[in-house]
């Protein structure tokens, strides 16, 4: 099961060059993340911050094609391995069937305290009974 | 040799856990790669760009510890390998001694109709005078 | 005849006092004009800039009250006076009926070369038509 | 006295159209005031915003004429009015003579809470003795 989000790339995304700034990428990305957080595993960023956090730890991501206003962005997201306090992403960004950027990151579950915590358990259960984990 | 660059962790870089927003580090990124190319390679982003680009074709980094607000980040550059059309960076930024992101990305560059073409010859010459490449 | 599009504030527009960055604020504002364009007058910002802009001359805003992580904002926008090549706006967000925001903005039509010129009548006749002029 | 700061156009700061997109323009004035709290007031943004804030209450600016990647701007800022617990600022930014923005923006000091607190009176001698209000 891959969770699914889709972005338009809008003025704002894209440079001089006509095509989308890359660090913008990683604000989709970020943003696909908390729609997966809120819809996915019915967690919602705001709820979350109020006591902890998931700081990305690594990421890393091939461009494989630029991408231009207007271009309509389909994400797909996946959790590659949960570990105690980690989770690790698979992602792509696909436009009409090309892709356009594919990755991984890795979060952590920290408390407020910056330290990282286990996942709660009824997270791990959200995700083994929608099998969001390959 | 490395490329040195300085950024002050600045209030519009920090998210609501009062930490360096990632996203943020890869504009930083794009800055001290326009400051290299500027400084190191005395090559203007914006003459370079008025035929050409230099799109970011990946990137890795590890966010190896969090950065605050009033943090100075020390960013440090160098080109791993430079190919006919391409060019590796390694980088990392730290702030009192302490590593908080290590990476390496690689770079295109392409004519304007976003085809990869040869780096100039005096490019190349002030890469290897300066020894810039690792 | 107002337009209506909604935001909800996502981590990455909020800053380390927990509320959204005012810069942020006028990001939405642009994506707000982006879909007032492509949804109220069927003109999409990536057609228009093939050939044209739509560069904003002014803007003000007062910000009546913060919004925070995970806020609905709903914006509103109004055509308060469409000129020969101008177009001042007036517009608001507000979340559960309070205003968090207000203010007007005056953006131009310009050509390639960065001078004002007539909008299109189909464009006006669809402002009319639609009642989108106050 | 006015409080002079400068900032290049650098590559993210620009559209497709090539010119400063104008949100950018409004992280330019935040780092702008940072840096004259900073500087001028000697009383960083990172200190004060440990049990504090300074959020802006309104803005207004004329975008005169567009700054394409590369131009150099050169800020300037003045306290127009000091207030109980608000701070009215008039700034511009020009390029080679040319002004490229001028507008005007209120800061209120907020306390925790968000609730307006005096300014301390350190601050207003500081301004005073700097003749930094008009």
């Amino acid at each position: 099961m891959r969770f699914r989000w889709r972005q338009k790339v809008l003025f704002k995304h894209c440079d001089p060059a006509g095509i989308v700034f890359y660090p913008r990428y990683f604000e989709m990305l970020n943003d696909c993340v908390e729609a997966f957080f809120d819809e996915a595993l019915d967690w919602q960023f705001e709820t979350l911050h109020k006591e902890a956090a998931v700081p990305t730890a690594s990421i890393s991501v091939d461009f494989t094609a630029p991408s231009r206003h207007g271009d309509l962005l389909e994400f797909s997201l996946t959790v590659a391995k949960l570990g105690g306090a980690s989770m690790r992403l698979e992602f792509q960004a696909a436009c009409d069937g090309e892709i356009r950027l594919k990755g991984t990151s890795a979060l952590v579950y920290v408390a407020a305290n910056g330290r990282p915590q286990p996942w709660p358990q009824d997270i791990r259960k959200r995700i083994a009974d929608k099998k969001l984990e390959t």
